[in-house]
């Protein structure tokens, strides 16, 4: 029997919802009855917290760890991350791909929840289908889902109100802080497949990006989050294929290759007027990217981590 | 309901018993039939159990790992611990507060067992209180503790001396050596206190600190994990309050602000005649200290790592 | 009651079990009966499993961890392993030294079966038998094992060959290059072994060394993990004994004593014509030791990182 995520994530929710207390999260109902494990709006929530979400939001197939970084002065650690199915965890379940908004909550549906819905034209390529009678979504959001979001929810998945649970990480929070810096196998994956790529060429993921303090404001939180990724990320993908395709996928993946690379994520967004899909979509990738070919044994290295554009950014 | 920290503890004191045999610790009945763990006097310990004996002593609110440190060439270790309850994990429990001697045996009370006493001053500022009916208290000594010790704990917490147990973990000891460098963090924040700055503005909290190599003696081992921590130790701190308050804090906190800065601890300990209490109480600190405000999103950062003293000290 | 290591590791080869699906494990019926884990030949196994395998190998007697290492461009992370039992976790399990062929199937069995056959002379210094009535055996080959292998455990260790299971870790899958480079410990202990000196003054022990890229074939395989630990391995003992004694094995530890020293592991392989046992034996060693002396508290330090043989080994 194949591997199902959301009876994985699951259990890991059960165990947010039973250490809440020791985790400084808060559980409530919200409407139709659904479940609402509030990480950072009204509580502090954890790092504790923020690593297990992000384990959440990869579908149970990745680890997630904080590690001592004694390289940029402005902040002491970083979040590590792998996975030895890394597509599967990234794209179907990780990435921040479905859309849940109405004319006054705007939120990207990222998590569990998406191998049931289904809604995205990625799924197609995936070709993984969930049918759990509960899950989970996580928001980076900094207010409660009204009903109508419920609503599309479980009339989109047939899970019923009661059994779906929300995750909120604000990213001003510290758990959305981690589980968004958690992303950066995810970035690089999902470059991949912009670069139109075979997905199914990748074996195994791992990822490395320097956490940023905590910051006053979305905007500024989604600056340096991205910066963590886009100037500080590291990732080596394992992969399958000719060595010619390695190479040049290697050459076309890290951040250096976008026109937007080389001002703080911040900057770039305001340039556009705050208009997120503006921003050149090949930004979004790690600085520096391995890839290990299991087939030849070479491994082709490009990009390199911006240090300084890091400290602009975390200042 | 609240976080109870012995509720959590006394289940991570029952796993060290079960795995006694794997992590080195003997297992003895002590006086009035209190429970003695022993974790390097007669036995080795283990890197296992350090590592779990510096999470009871954070009350269960802290994570301790081993991580590599390929900088110092006198050690290729060090020990990272963050914690969400910082304030409550290092003053309400992991402190060594609580003054437990007789005429022949001198010992500080750390862990859990505080929080059930409440004899000291600062649990006036905590607010917390635990009333469990058993826990444990942690004694950085090389002998087992008189029948004394085991009737003023009982009589000062009300449990009874069969509930109690005493982890015990000579500074000679790796579980000793961990669990000292493992308060990396505490002496951070119990230095924002002397400072009196308000520690309900702390959120978060992340340290790091190189472990030294095993001591010969109890003056070495105390020198050496001292200046593990006074000139290696790494503090980052999120919190909240006005800008200048927080620049003012981190200016402060670092080690380099004691008149007894530049020297190893031992020379310092010995040049004051072996009276710990003639020191200069603002020496206890780690090396640098960042704090992040997460109202303003700033980070301030003071003080640095004494690599040069490191090495005297661990050679 | 002392403990058992085939006790402890059978219950992490059924979490293996339980957990096949998210770890890229195929769990089939071999020869006999006995039952097989096949970690890299007909799936892709995981870095997780890679890690799982490595502490049963240790005989549940040891931590390994995966951790960033951005010193060397070409792998951006290592392995970490510690044990507080390393003697017995390395020699009695996790070495490699049992021979376990037949005309067309050439393996070293691994782990914790070893402890249960005692065929090895090790054994006699080790002063351990475990007599479990199930057990498991590693080995890293690319092929299933044959019947005559199966009823040759079988008939040393008086186990049935239902209650037998092999893991079998190809050097080309990433579970066979992580569970040989977490070797890094034992190597340095079996080389105190070769040189003579007794083991029981080791108390404690830690390692790390980079992890190299997936390779091509077997040859390129072996000779990258090899030269992850001779070249880029780190280890560090708590040992006792006379500080003259300990200087003199820190300096006789290090593979730089080796006359074969200074190639990469494959050169000096192929310069042999493909015979293991022609190669020195003191090239089996890591890069640099630190011996810290618990008697006396110093630390001896010995060899040091090559991380210009590195590179060109895992480019």
């Amino acid at each position: 029997m194949e591997y199902k995520i959301n009876e994985h994530t699951n259990k890991l929710v059960g165990m947010l919802i039973k250490e809440s207390k020791k985790l400084n999260l808060s559980i409530t109902n919200g409407p139709m009855g659904c479940r609402i494990i509030d990480a950072g709006i009204k509580v502090d929530g954890s790092i504790e917290a923020g690593i297990k979400i992000s384990e959440i939001c990869l579908g149970g197939l990745g680890s997630v760890s904080l590690v001592p970084d004694q390289k940029i002065n402005i902040t002491s650690y970083g979040i590590s991350v792998f996975s030895s199915r890394p597509v599967l965890a990234c794209l179907g379940s990780q990435y921040a791909g479905w859309s849940l908004s109405t004319d006054d909550f705007f939120s990207l549906g990222s998590g569990p929840v998406r191998s049931i819905a289904q809604k995205e034209k990625i799924f197609k390529v995936l070709n993984y289908e969930d049918n759990s009678s509960s899950t989970c979504v996580v928001l980076e959001v900094d207010k409660f889902p009204p009903k109508e979001i419920v609503e599309k929810i479980s009339n989109d998945t047939k899970v019923k109100p009661k059994n779906l649970t929300f995750i909120l990480t604000p990213t001003t929070s510290i758990s959305g802080n981690i589980q968004v810096v958690a992303r950066v196998l995810e970035v690089a994956i999902h470059k991949v497949h912009e670069l139109k790529f075979p997905l199914d060429r990748i074996t195994h993921g791992h990822g490395y990006a320097p956490l940023p303090p905590i910051s006053k404001n979305f905007v500024m939180g989604m600056g340096r989050t991205n910066d963590a990724i886009i100037y500080g990320g590291i990732v080596q993908l394992t992969m399958k294929g000719p060595d010619k395709d390695l190479k040049n996928l290697s050459k076309n993946l890290p951040s250096n290759n976008s026109k937007d690379y080389g001002r703080p994520f911040k900057e770039v967004f305001e340039s556009y007027g705050g208009d997120f899909y503006k921003i050149d979509g090949s930004l979004f990738s790690p600085a520096l990217v391995i890839i290990n070919s299991q087939e030849s044994g070479k491994s082709f290295l490009s990009g390199k981590v911006n240090e300084k554009l890091i400290k602009t950014s975390f200042t």
